[in-house]
């Protein structure tokens, strides 16, 4: 995949960043530290979430019309699907339904864990809706990895809460990783490196950190999904201004919604690591 | 409210049970214990869930397409809401939808806390959707109690992950309590009752009840809504059989879902405290 030269490369380029809630404001953050002169336009689909207790059909829908809006009405010329459900079951038909190059989250994910480890064994925590996808375990595979993954239903809730640095969260965190760690011993696997394959998780990362066994490297997918985007763009977007330059400006960023505007706005701001300003109300039907 | 005697009392009458998810088969446990002879329908729209995060308009059109299922295609004579947000947002719209006697979680849980409060002052913990409602607030006034309402987010996702006797669920709720109790004391309240508002909330209730200040009654609004059936069908059901006779037959269960069939079979017998067999997929529309 490649993006054509056209006019827009002469002017700052908008890039439309798409989550079934606000979790994917954590690519966003990501996007915005390596392109701090591209303009973004952020859509959390909030009426319609979850979409993991959906089926494909319908999350293809509803994630297909959500890329329309960013395309057609804010004008994205590159879309990231910042949402691992969608990312899992929906990345064709969004494909399918516009006409710009669009990047999910879940093989850069698996590409970068590719890149560090040296045991050739992974294990992915995420939440159950991805789990159940087994897309992880498939993008690992491509990539020549062995994966385990493991859902942490909780971790998401404690992230909502504000408690991203709470005793109790560092305890479930420590529970879940021993599962995880001794499911893979009893697999026989010698894993090296723990990707983050949920949005929210980047937030934990502190004490996800602390919990996992020594030399295990993490891997955060919203990180690994803006390096990827930026080689897609083939860094012409950073040519525009350095980040120097862009620090004396605030970046150029728009966040839409589709309902829970006021929970978007309250805990937009630590996914985001800066304001998230004033949230666009949305309607995209039923 | 008073049932109309009709010919329908001469055989096991329907009774269906209505929740966004499965929380609310504590309701139907509860109703179960107090009439064992009757017949049941226990609709879970999972496929639509959380109502919380959705407008009052949205959540009383699911909800009266939920009871008009219940009503119409299940011959439910009789129904109880034993959802929080529909009871609070859309317990109109449904006894519009429907020509049988309609009752919620609600107004019985807030009843309750009137008869075992002395001090008038009662605590509510809930979802963060039924606390921003303020019903619990408003039926309590309307029972001259002064009410105190805390959202607790990790319960629910606690419940569902099957830790209903962990330490962490443990500690949680002390936080939880300790932060309700605190914020009662500052408002100079003298709260002598806890009301669970919220159907998942009954699971915890031995750890609740070891958390709350020595003095404090525990009210369970699945338990109320259950005595508040028994009271208006007049013990009409009851005398169709008793206890004893019923232990030697399974009741006459059956329960539909809108989608997450497995997720209902594999946590529902937990909330039911019976296995709740084959859960029926019923499609109800976007």
């Amino acid at each position: 995949m490649s993006i054509p030269v056209s006019e827009a490369m002469s002017k700052p380029q908008t890039i439309g960043v798409f989550d079934s809630g606000f979790g994917g404001l954590t690519v966003l953050r990501a996007l915005i530290q390596r392109l701090p002169r591209a303009q973004f336009a952020f859509l959390g689909d909030t009426a319609r979430l979850p979409y993991g207790s959906k089926s494909r059909r319908t999350i293809a829908r509803y994630a297909a019309e959500s890329a329309q809006f960013l395309v057609r009405e804010q004008g994205a010329e590159f879309l990231v699907i910042a949402c691992n459900t969608a990312s899992a079951l929906a990345l064709d038909a969004i494909q399918d339904a516009v006409p710009v190059p669009v990047l999910g989250v879940i093989e850069p994910g698996a590409s970068a864990a590719r890149q560090v480890s040296m045991t050739g064994d992974v294990m992915v925590i995420a939440t159950a809706a991805t789990v159940e996808s087994r897309a992880y375990t498939a993008a690992c595979r491509a990539q020549g990895l062995r994966a385990l993954e493991k859902a942490c239903p909780l971790l998401v809730p404690l992230v909502e809460e504000g408690w991203t640095e709470h005793p109790v969260t560092a305890e479930v965190i420590d529970i879940y990783l021993a599962e995880l760690v001794g499911e893979a011993a009893a697999q026989g696997m010698n894993p090296d490196t723990l990707v983050l394959g949920c949005t929210h998780y980047p937030l934990l990362r502190r004490l996800i950190e602390k919990a996992v066994p020594a030399g295990v490297k993490v891997i955060d997918s919203a990180e690994a999904a803006a390096e990827a985007a930026v080689r897609l763009l083939n860094g012409r977007l950073a040519t525009v201004g350095d980040a120097a330059d862009a620090e004396s400006q605030p970046p150029a960023v728009r966040c839409f919604a589709t309902d829970s505007v006021e929970k978007f706005e309250r805990l937009g701001s630590s996914f985001l690591g800066r304001p998230v300003g004033r949230v666009e109300l949305v309607d995209l039907g039923g």
